[in-house]
């Protein structure tokens, strides 16, 4: 970048959702999606959702020619989802798992098995940072049981944008965050970090009103989770943010609208977000961050919600807690009371063996799933309490700025 | 540190082996090293194995005075058991999990309910990163089964220095690293950090021979493991590194010996370290890190070991996967059976009630636990397979080097 004036950087970003077996007509949408990437030649693509290696190694044979750079983010159960391809070097590669992300027994909401995570990739001969990423869910927005563990993650992720941007010129961020523009945990990043949202400063922009990315008219969407937004939700963002000595302006943004040219259908039930950047050395970076007093009030509100978290995780703590030793003291008591039909107690009576080995079975398992709980709670717990006191340090450092 | 022509840093890391319940005279130890600490007035504390937060508020409590500013790192299902205590300001701390710590059903080899981690506090006004760590325990050094694990924690922890360390001016790291010197472990994490030794580069020497922290002559080591090392072995360490104008000197290091003054007990298992650095500003870093090829050597190795892990990993998956296909076999035989009897069929015999109840009992237990296992090393598997790749971009990057 170095002794270039003007770096014009094209970025794509989309949430693929193609899962295995259950995405509709993914192999489809995921051959429309190389086929676009191909024929657009962007210089840098982040995506996610792409939770079959396979579909990632469709893609790099694909963009082998115009994209000579790729990464594939493994991690958790089922994988990250994440990949990057990119027209510079990928020179170096790190992963950071987020410590909290939602429930194991929440099967019907996956994302535990997924390990979320940032994937970020060093390139364009250094000084670029790009992070790919995708945070949890929200499912419900009214009854939101997963907002605090939204928010660890978006401090986490703030902390480590912060942490190891320094060396950076630039910073990238690509992503599905799950939030909406004005929501705390969107806030909070924007100001803990300084990034700037794409959508919000461009000079140009096209696309679905509102830059939405999850819009009633994609015919992948569940209408009835968009009822109460008939234009859509914005939840897909390209964020950016310029270090030391260089400016960043967003020319152009756009989102996808409709099928996809050609066919009857679209990429994916997210709309994709595409970033025209100018990347220029000297100058004042453009725009400050937020204020402190308005940081203090955003870190507030996070912690809040946070605490909020933390004390319903220690209820469950406490009552999974509470489960497991009900059922150890049942177990006890069965096994004092065949320790008694043993010693020759009670023997006039028949024994019932069925009804008596059901119910240990029933203890045992109640034993096992309580503990497991406690343990998962636990953890839950620690987590929350550990990202409330970096907060609390956190406020205490904006509340001594000069 | 900016203007002040040389800082003299005073360093204490100990492993603290403070286990409630479990670790002998415990709250005596930490008594004797809270006032130790405040004795000796260190400028920097990292202490490991303080699982106990009621352990970690006593000692906040009884320095509060020479050590106005300290953090303690919660993570896992019992804890990090990381604290740093300080002379100066903490500006911000960062908790990095390591994506493996062992095997959740190694319940004798506790590693995995304590949430290893790396506890980063930014203080001395910014320009000092210090780490405190702990990487996953050796039980048995002819067959390490752990070795994949600990590189990849080794493999992170140096990518994470990498990472975050660039706008320091000089890094620290304390901490028990469960690693021989001449260790593949510790040489991927000196060879890819850069990171120097303080036992090494010291000019004065006062302690154990060889500077070894876990020796037979501590009342509380076990001396069996310690037979093939009649001297003790070293595997707590203080390494360092300067960035930019920078220089760090190791002035002297000293490890603890015996029992502490005045009593008849060490303060841990293990001996403290204590390190005297000069940092100066001006000159050149002393010192540099290892030769392209040497690097290249011993990322190769280090990913030899990982993809001997990764193989290990894949057969239990593979089993595991098998077990509970078995289970589910046997659970849908039964349920056909029962189906069977309760259609009539076979009524003429008598129904070995409890037989079944028993049977369908042990599959059922049989298909949780091995489909448990099998997420779990599929996630092992990913993660392994994860920082294969990374250590291969690495090696692609060295050997494209000038």
């Amino acid at each position: 970048m170095e002794g270039e004036p003007t770096l014009r950087l094209r970025i794509f970003d989309l949430n693929c959702w193609a899962i295995r077996y259950l995405s509709k007509r993914r192999q489809e949408r995921v051959r429309l999606i190389g086929d676009a990437l191909r024929r657009e030649g962007f210089d840098l693509v982040l995506l996610q959702e792409v939770w079959s290696e396979q579909d990632y190694s469709d893609l790099r044979m694909k963009l082998a020619g115009c994209y000579p750079f790729s990464h594939y983010f493994r991690s958790g159960v089922i994988g990250s989802g994440l990949c990057v391809f990119s027209r510079f070097p990928i020179l170096d590669t790190l992963l950071y798992q987020y410590s909290l992300n939602g429930y194991p027994y929440m099967l019907q909401h996956g994302d535990w098995f997924c390990g979320k995570s940032v994937g970020v990739s060093v390139g364009v001969t250094a000084p670029l940072l790009s992070l790919s990423l995708q945070l949890h869910a929200e499912y419900c927005r009214e009854k939101d049981a997963y907002l605090p563990h939204r928010l660890v993650q978006a401090w986490e992720l703030a902390q480590f944008i912060r942490h190891t941007s320094k060396a950076a010129d630039v910073v990238l961020l690509g992503g599905d965050l799950n939030m909406h523009p004005e929501d705390v945990g969107i806030r909070l990043l924007r100001g803990w970090t300084g990034l700037r949202d794409a959508f919000a400063e461009a000079t140009r922009f096209e696309g679905c009103k509102n830059g939405c990315t999850l819009v009633p008219d994609n015919c992948f969407t569940v209408k009835s989770e968009l009822l109460p937004f008939p234009l859509g939700i914005r939840i897909d963002y390209i964020l950016y943010k310029a270090i030391s000595s260089f400016t960043v302006k967003c020319e152009e943004l756009k989102t996808t609208t409709g099928p996809a040219p050609g066919t009857d259908i679209p990429f994916s039930d997210h709309e994709a977000v595409m970033a025209t950047l100018h990347i220029q050395r000297r100058g004042q970076p453009v725009g400050a961050s937020l204020g402190t007093a308005d940081l203090v009030d955003v870190v507030t509100e996070a912690r809040t919600e946070v605490g909020v978290g933390l004390r319903a995780a220690q209820r469950q703590r406490y009552s999974s807690g509470r489960m497991a030793v009900l059922a150890l003291l049942l177990l006890l008591l069965q096994a004092a009371a065949a320790l008694g039909i043993l010693a020759g107690l009670g023997a006039e009576q028949p024994f019932p063996k069925l009804s008596f080995c059901l119910l240990a079975f029933l203890a045992l398992g109640a034993l096992v799933l309580a503990t497991g709980l406690h343990l998962f709670h636990t953890m839950e717990v620690k987590m929350l309490h550990g990202t409330e006191d970096q907060m609390w340090m956190a406020l205490r450092a904006l509340q001594e700025r000069p």
